[in-house]
């Protein structure tokens, strides 16, 4: 889709007749730039700078119309936020619109810039050079410190990739972030220490606002941590990119929590996300808790891994419900850059941890042998 | 409904069938607290004091069930962000799950604290103490800050209460922030001279994330300016709760941009953004641009204002597409004890701006006149 260059191109799913198509479209182009209506703006750069177009409005069915707008990039300047306030701040209130695509200038990609670190960034830090990765959470609420520390434990030495906590920790009395932090990343520096590369890489959950962000990050840089769990739509975008602008050296894992706006899990998850930095992006897989169909997986995988604009590509993470003997399939379908995140079904029975761990390790590898380069 | 002191209350909608309504309720109790199997959890404390129970469910219809749930006042802490992503995090992306209603114990309401102002404090400001006021949004984006303060400067005259910055206002090549608040705070400063008390108020729009908003805010109170306009789910929650802690003397009018979850309304707009600070709430009031029902609106409204943990009430201001000749029905919906905002219909046509401008402000008076006290 050819972008003008200096407008973003934003494509939305109308639910109204085919009759209706063109004008619901013109409504929403204004309620997306000047909100106002047209002839009511008495300079006409405003009008042809300033409003979104539509570009073109094309039926699917008798309801349903797709229609593609392009927006100003004058009108978002360089903030994240704003963009998401362009694309879909006031229509996130209009029942009848979905955000289902959205492209951008180079120009603007470049200014979000995308991952600092990227697929190969997470391949080096782990040294896991040639197969899926490994992903595994922290839980429940509630364990103490050296509970959660133990359990890194495990995990880093049955050769988990990743150990992020759930997105559910914040600074909770019962585990406070600095506390937490120095005991799980204390565990996996220990079982890291006999490795002459890579290793397991704990992950702590952010919270808060942006100076809180700050605060944690640096709090868990010096105690070796080398990536974030972050959730974007929670804190907002712009804290997102701030961030990650602030800490080049951190890679960052996006958490989708409160992402279930009437914008396509391709277009948040697969390109946006990306855009604003993510390393990796956790989405929920199709099968499991969540009805995500495979075709927005596939969607969102592809979106995070695919060439645009020169951004590096992010990791993407099926999880959710995910079990290990989906591990095969799961192997099959996101293939060699990805990541495998499961949480529940490996803390099943408390004893059998360790070996359930090493089973999931073990089926990657096994699964990923016959994965064609 | 009674709240136990340290368990947050969460109603759901379930579009699942009666029969399968217990069984969905107590998934998703367990996804929006500890995010794992119940009978994975060694510890029964965890289990107890963690974990979201199931309070109680009730059938709607075949295919509807309402489900309360109790959350763990400790799996939230003290952030804001937390409070969301425990509220509605993972089963935002659950297209069977509405949040409809929540409450919380005395002593988390407090802790995040309502409005610093509340009505109260902007009819102080205002010098608008026994009338709906009135409200007006800056457009188009794309316009000069001269421009802008021209504007101002008539809507002042024409005596409107709030003029404030259309939410699509940044950091703009064609206004930037500093020199479009210096140039607006000072038309309306200028028209307010003759004044003994109160007068317009001037809001500018904040953007980006937490330190800049500071910086902003730090500009703008630097020109005089008393109130803002923040878009807290753009921003995100934690955001708006430290900015309103940092700066107890402004006042924040907050826009629904991008609210358009599955939470219901009355919910976010009428309860959580008055929790969290907001002395005004901007929503799209029925029959205009949006598709909100008559009773949304007005429970919006109630949840705005009515006895809540002692918080300060929060001016309901309804918007998006409302005309002068509504003004009667508006004032008659809402009372006395809220905000009417009326944008591009005054920018009808530019050299009719302080004619309609003065009849907005005369209707309500006119219609005020008839509210029962």
């Amino acid at each position: 889709m050819p972008v003008d260059a200096r407008r973003i191109s934003a494509t939305y799913r109308l639910h109204v007749s085919a009759r209706d198509g063109k004008q619901r479209a013109e409504q929403l182009a204004l309620e997306q730039s000047i909100e106002m209506p047209a002839q009511s703006v008495s300079d006409p750069l405003v009008l042809h700078e300033m409003a979104a177009h539509v570009e073109d409005v094309t039926s699917v069915d008798d309801a349903t119309q797709v229609a593609r707008l392009s927006l100003s990039a004058e009108t978002v300047g360089d903030d994240a936020a704003q963009l998401m306030n362009m694309l879909f701040g006031n229509c996130s209130l209009q029942e009848d619109v979905e955000l289902i695509d959205v492209d951008l200038p180079a120009e603007l990609a470049r200014l979000w810039g995308g991952p600092n670190h990227g697929i190969g960034g997470v391949r080096n830090r782990t040294g896991a050079t040639d197969r899926p990765l490994t992903c595994t959470a922290l839980k429940p609420i509630g364990s103490a410190p050296q509970s959660l520390a133990r359990m890194c434990t495990v995990f880093a030495n049955a050769g988990i990739d990743v150990i992020k906590d759930d997105h559910g920790w914040a600074n909770q009395r019962s585990a406070p972030f600095a506390e937490r932090v120095r005991a799980c990343q204390s565990a996996v520096r220990t079982a890291n220490a006999g490795r002459r590369v890579g290793g397991a890489i704990y992950a702590p959950s952010l919270y808060g606002q942006y100076e809180q962000m700050c605060e944690q990050t640096r709090v868990a840089r010096s105690e070796g941590v080398t990536m974030v769990l972050i959730a974007p739509m929670v804190c907002g975008v712009a804290t997102f990119v701030a961030l990650k602008r602030e800490f080049p050296d951190i890679m960052f894992i996006a958490h989708p929590s409160l992402g279930g706006l009437r914008i396509a899990p391709p277009a948040l998850f697969g390109k946006l996300f990306r855009l604003f930095g993510a390393d990796a992006v956790i989405f929920p897989n199709h099968g499991g808790r969540f009805a995500y169909s495979r075709e927005v997986c596939r969607a969102i995988a592809q979106n995070n891994r695919q060439p645009w604009h020169g951004l590096r590509a992010t990791l993407p993470t099926p999880a959710g419900g995910m079990s290990i003997e989906r591990v095969p399939e799961m192997v099959g379908e996101y293939g060699r850059d990805s990541m495998l995140l499961i949480g529940g079904a490996l803390l099943a029975q408390p004893e059998g941890l360790a070996r359930r761990s090493a089973e999931f390790v073990e089926a990657v590898a096994r699964a990923s042998e016959v994965i064609p380069v």
